[in-house]
């Protein structure tokens, strides 16, 4: 049944990937920094996120919910109390998982004696069958039968992380024990499909890990499983209510759908399946499909701080153009999606658009999403906080949390956060090695083919720079590259302001799908990117953003703070948009960069909730000055007000009453 | 025990109420005509609603649910499946009542041998103890005891809407049947109440009716039973997860709370019943907590249409001036309640401030609940319907529906819309009669005591008028009125454009607390309202319409809809603020006036999401003439987008675009 060829790349994604445009390096080739943004960010994860996770996984009881499948009565492990939701295994999975890639990144096995531990518990409790899920094992669901209850039972979708993490310990580690407990049960899914069994979870997941197994054990019937599931999904077979058929991805066949709908994770996941696919089969309409849906989300329901998924309510994506900064859901895990999404499309399209949207997302929602001390982070993540808002619920909060009852967002930043150096580079099919990301970094590049049938020296290059604070990329190689190497050119930036200077000589700037190639024998690449302050507007149908602006510099989206606006109320600041330029960096917030402005405050506390238009008493204006600070970093300095769009002033007029 | 000095009135919130300023007529003294808007919508809900509520009590399941108490195994009506909500009982109630109501209203028992049946079968099933809910009795509950969920087993709340039909019963028809059968019940709990049980209800509702119940019976035990119920509340008795205290209205005192929170129904009746509370106690605590929370809601928590509760999630009020046109929740339920809180505002108060928001509710957000034809209702009520919305959701929908899992609306509605007689005018001490709301009406004017002990003879007073599409309200007297009127300036008008004719004669228009008094002795009295056209800008903390304006007339507030708009996007649309008109009225509408302006549509589909400011491309605008109906009618001639709220046009810069 061999049908793929595992090739033992050690990052996600990995293997021959047929019908890939590029391919991931091998996750030894790419070292990031700490001196780099994103190499920090790899250090913090390191230091205090993961370590965090593996705390919270005993103190949240999902541990012990394991544990007690060995002795129900065990009253160390809360005998006969499951704690947490019912996928809650997967908050264990998706641990073991950030703990391989942190061991993949660094070359030494992480928390080795713990994840054996885990492991070994894992294949004690794992019944006969090769099923495990502690819910349903341990007596908490409402049926003990498996797949009793595919709409809510999220049995596949524990499934679908257990095997991420086994891959990637197999990847990360050679070692296979992780990933023989998750083959077991997907073994026994993979034959109730083959046994014409009509089995997929309400919530996607399992898609994409079904592909990477098949990737890893160059087994093709985990793939042709993965294949079957997306079949089944989208013909209301799991029934509906409370919740709509579109909540479980189940309204529509994927390849028939024409809009992103839907709980947002769940349709971003079963989108990520797709391409894995997609990866494997080279079916035109399944990447047509997730090109269409991408072009839907990108172009209609994603706000600029690329969160997705408007509403609070169901989870879901809302209507298009629905995207109000204040109920923004733009749920963490949404966010991490989104990039296991795009890099998915990257490497089966090389189209730099995608490269775009990760970066993007990236330095916005997903940074935003864990505090500056790597143990806290947010549920959901608004553009806007009001004075006065109830922040109770922890999944609406205005600050962050160390853990939640559902849990899934913190593990799953790590599992990303870990993995963040195999995005930085890919390799296409001529030997191109084409740059996505800008950090701090160490790569090895690969030699070449020779006509001789020998393979050229290969070469180390350096990536050198102060991004995103800074727009200056060097690139410099220890040897003449062996390869061209495809640059990116980043969507956000104004092509003619860009320079890129080859050993010294500049060089014409026309990227072609985002990248513009380099041909192999340079020594020094420079990447000059333009880094003043821009201004965005939002595309007249998002209404609830009308009359505002929203700042940026590169890729980082900003937002203003209460805190940097004493004496005003926020909530009355209008910013003289002319007058934007670049402040100021803060080491306390880790920022390269601030942006500053003028602007005006205009206390509204005395009009009324409505007026006639004759009855309009426009307050008088105060003088403020503005302070931007990077979203990714809000809501480190205490709780308080904060926004992303801010209305611009009407600056004749604002002029005007202010007299000058 | 009988304290409380019961009175025989007809209406709601009948009695002596020794703390009211101003008190209800009996309810046959005032008539509403079908020849005015709510007269006519009266005789729409006798005709249509309420028969329809009464069809559908069979066809949800609401009343065999009821039935199978006394034989669980009747294959007739649905052995062994409890049918509906855990409070579907409530449905039959609140029908129950509105045919009350609508019996007082033409004083013919209405429905009469099915409301015999049906007080027969709740008779009938009614446990030894008084106790009488078909979920918990029937076994649907998870715990066969009563009060053993009080967070959410709904059972007070189904008491109240028990004792409301009972005392309506009573009022309208001299029936005491079915107050006998709430009586029994209530007696069960104020039985547990003295004995020192702290129950009380996850949703308010009992309170008011507790209190109408003491008000019928003159059982003062009932009225305290309501107020120990409020003392209870607030303090997280009952428990939280996965709904916060709030939600049940049990996070703070009232009598402490500083604002709106919560589910906004269960708020919005908490405070009706606190208010109830207060006009039998006197308890200024009481009122000044109301008020306070009054304010709090009307002043940054109602939409323009007078709908509460912004959020879906968790239908709550959302934070302060957080008031989202397109995710407006606005439940109709919640129009209701905001109307049954505001009576009681206005009569302990007297302050026609009260008598505005009730009038500015019936016509906006309460009207448009309900479709043309009386038979088809919205559960939550949006400013905003945009391309493309997704309304597959029942409690979402771009479309009302005839009836709902969740069925409180429709007939909350019918019993609203019966009893709106009686809101039309009450009576002071000193023998005022003052008029809240406008339409043709025949009152009956009260004789004044004499100074010989005798009684003067009372009048008949003839309200005639177009309003609300007219301004012209004249009031007709048989006789030299014998008492003064009050006769309210609304608040929505200009003073200085008001004017006042008794008798022929102008007088000065000088309203207190939005009345001027008219002394005894007047045969006609006019009063002459301002209708030209009003454009409504919004607090500017009211983000989600910045840049937009709101059009209204009289209390009506308008809406544009695509239907009207062939040929261009009603989201392209902007209007030109300084061309609104009246229009002609539309009969297949049932609305005497629309509004008209000028406008342009800038087409927008080219534009990106976001864009630099630098790369506004702004779209050429294309002329376009904007009509306006009233919110009221929206959605009447089939889904399409809608929206209150409206880009004003800058018509500096769109004239200069366009070329003029």
């Amino acid at each position: 049944m061999t049908l793929i060829e595992p090739t033992g790349t050690t990052g996600p994604v990995a293997g021959a990937l047929p019908h890939a445009r590029t391919r991931p390096l091998p996750a030894t080739a790419v070292r990031l920094l700490p001196s780099g943004a994103l190499g920090a960010w790899q250090e913090r994860n390191a230091g205090a996120t993961i370590p965090h996770c593996l705390d919270a996984l005993e103190t949240s009881g999902a541990l012990d919910n394991l544990r007690r499948l060995l002795d129900p009565a065990d009253p160390e492990h809360h005998a006969g109390e499951y704690r947490g939701f019912n996928f809650a295994d997967s908050d264990v999975h998706k641990t073991l998982e950030a703990v391989a890639w942190e061991s993949a990144r660094t070359g030494e096995p992480a928390h080795e004696d713990t994840v054996r531990r885990i492991v070994g518990l894992l294949g004690r409790v794992q019944a006969p069958s090769g099923y495990l899920d502690s819910h349903v094992q341990g007596g908490a669901a409402p049926s003990a039968e498996p797949y009793a209850d595919l709409r809510w039972g999220h049995e596949l979708y524990v499934l679908g992380h257990l095997l991420q993490a086994g891959v990637a310990r197999a990847r990360a580690t050679g070692e296979r024990d992780l990933l023989d407990v998750g083959r077991r049960w997907a073994d026994e899914v993979a034959g109730r499909l083959e046994a014409g069994e009509e089995i997929f979870c309400g919530h996607p997941e399992v898609e994409s890990a079904l592909v990477e197994l098949g990737r890893e054990t160059g087994e093709r019937r985990y793939v042709d499983a993965a294949r079957r599931m997306v079949d089944l999904r989208g013909h209301r077979r799991l029934g509906s209510g409370p919740f709509e058929p579109a909540y479980h991805q189940d309204a529509t066949p994927v390849v028939e759908a024409t809009e992103v709908a839907g709980h947002a994770v769940r349709q971003l996941y079963l989108l990520a399946g797709v391409v894995d696919l997609y990866l494997e089969t080279g079916e035109a309409a399944l990447l047509d499909a997730a090109a269409r849906l991408w072009d839907d989300a990108s172009g209609r329901k994603t706000y600029v701080t690329g969160g997705m998924g408007s509403r609070h309510k169901d989870e879901s994506f809302g209507d298009p153009f629905e995207l109000p900064p204040d109920r923004a859901y733009a749920e963490s895990c949404a966010g991490v999606a989104s990039v296991l999404w795009g890099w998915r499309m990257l490497l089966a399209t090389g189209d730099g658009r995608y490269a775009d949207a990760i970066e993007h997302a990236l330095h916005n929602v997903v940074a935003a999403a864990t505090s500056l001390d790597g143990t806290a982070f947010f549920y959901s993540n608004p553009l806007h906080v009001r004075e006065g808002h109830d922040g109770t619920d922890e999944y609406q909060a205005s600050g962050r949390r160390g853990w939640f009852a559902c849990a899934c967002c913190p593990p799953n930043l790590a599992r990303l956060v870990a993995a963040l150096h195999t995005m930085v580079a890919s390799s296409h099919d001529d030997g191109t090695i084409a740059l996505h990301l800008y950090s701090d970094a160490d790569l090895e590049l690969p030699g070449t083919a020779l006509p001789d049938g020998g393979t050229a020296d290969g070469a180390r290059l350096a990536v050198r720079t102060g991004y995103p604070w800074d727009g200056d990329v060097v690139l410099t190689a220890d040897a003449p590259t062996p390869v061209p190497l495809a640059v990116r050119v980043p969507g956000w930036a104004d092509v003619a302001q860009v320079r890129l200077v080859v050993d010294g000589r500049r060089r014409p700037v026309e990227p072609e799908g985002g990248y513009v190639v380099v041909p192999p024998g340079a020594r020094e690449v420079r990447l000059l990117l333009p880094m003043a302050p821009r201004v965005l507007h939002a595309h007249p149908r998002v209404d609830a953003v009308r009359g505002c602006v929203a700042l940026a510099r590169g890729p980082v989206v900003h937002c203003l703070e209460q805190v940097d606006h004493p004496g005003v109320a926020l909530e009355d600041v209008e910013i003289d948009v002319a007058t934007v330029a670049v402040g100021p960096g803060d080491d306390a917030l880790g920022i390269g960069a601030t942006l500053v402005a003028g602007g005006w405050a205009r206390p509204s506390g005395h009009l009324p909730l409505y007026r006639d238009a004759s009855g309009a008493d426009a307050p008088e204006a105060v003088r403020v000055e503005v302070r931007a600070v990077p979203y990714a970093v809000w809501g480190n300095r205490g709780e308080g007000p904060m926004r992303v769009w801010v209305p611009a002033a009407r600056t004749d007029a604002a002029a005007r009453r202010t007299g000058r």
